[in-house]
């Protein structure tokens, strides 16, 4: 992620890995019938408590699973766990995003014709996460109320690769003078037809347009 | 930031010349009597707002100036502008964290005699930053209530290469129900000796204390 050229040579040839792995993971899942959605957002949005909730609910109607990337500690996976569903760490050290190959590996051993929808949970990062493709049908960037309508601008690569956007913790929403306005038309500037939801895993708001919203999306009927 | 060994030899050839620009620049910095500080965070933790009454404040006792990194936008270092003191935005485009050389780069023109405190905020990052020294004399981790008492588990690397971490967004604290005690025996666990503060830039909390911590760090008469 340096500007010299041997870096920059480099970069694009891990890219290019990267890239070929992940059209190979996303010819698997389109053959096993498994839709992929992956989440990325800042340390703290919210992914993990939204993942949950989200998991507790789908499991009803389909067969759900999840990997969670993280550079230490099983506190994300533990946490998801408590869902039901089966649930996959994927500790990634000092590296700050999860890449193709880390998800190949995390998969050996799941038949994915037994899985309806497989969630990705990356390394809370705004940055590095937005150049790997995972083969994922499905990019959600949550964004939190906390964070700053600003964010969209001053990271724009990943909000331009993501497909919807999470607004996270509208319960705070009051408490930080959050400006729903702003952030949209942030949003917009960077992403004209991205899809926006509202949501508070705690009190539950939006919960059922984003499970409608994922069920339709990847072609499940509606729970 | 891969595992395989081609990339691991030339990410350590960056932070080894990385490494001998910021001991320069350290150096640069001891003789012409300036003390930086550098700020790290996850987006939206609030390190400007911090940052903005922090300049505020201490340019009636001293002369500051303020480095920011962003991707895209000069959003922040307008922000920082508003309290009168000089301030230069780095644009790093996709590239997810400040270095030396960005540094170095980014003062010409500025007489180093002339600034007692140089405040350096870094691209909002909970990973890459960690790596990259910048010749600072005091590293602050800012960490927000509702970013979740784990982070420090989670980050390990970035709490344990900070001198200070600032508990930011205070005031939410009630709203989040922020752990105090968890947030502190997690950074106990990652930094033993690390110095903590409380602090929020909306109700003035605890800014007393970090004005005087920092005065008193980097060895200049308290405010």
């Amino acid at each position: 992620m340096m500007s010299r050229p041997r870096i920059v040579e480099v970069r694009q040839n891990i890219l290019k890995k990267n890239d070929l792995l992940a059209a190979g993971l996303r010819e698997r899942f389109q053959a096993a019938g498994t839709s992929v959605v992956s989440l990325v957002s800042s340390p703290g949005a919210g992914k993990t408590a939204l993942l949950t909730a989200t998991l507790t609910r789908l499991q009803k109607d389909c067969r759900v699973a999840a990997l969670v990337g993280d550079l230490a500690t099983d506190c994300d996976a533990e946490r998801l766990r408590a869902s039901g569903a089966p649930v996959r760490q994927i500790t990634t050290g000092t590296v700050c995003h999860l890449d193709a190959s880390m998800i190949e590996t995390a998969l050996i051993g799941w038949t994915l014709e037994d899985i309806d929808v497989l969630f990705i949970e990356n390394v809370g990062n705004l940055v590095c996460p937005a150049s790997y493709d995972l083969g994922e049908a499905l990019r959600v960037v949550a964004l939190s109320v906390t964070e700053g309508e600003d964010k969209p601008l001053k990271y724009p690569t990943i909000f331009n690769t993501a497909d919807v956007a999470v607004v996270t913790k509208m319960d705070l929403a009051d408490a930080v003078g959050f400006d729903r306005a702003a952030l949209q038309r942030n949003l917009i500037a960077v992403r004209p037809d991205i899809t926006v939801l509202d949501v508070s895993a705690r009190t539950g708001q939006g919960m059922d347009e984003w499970l409608h919203l994922l069920t339709t999306q990847v072609g499940r009927t509606p729970v």
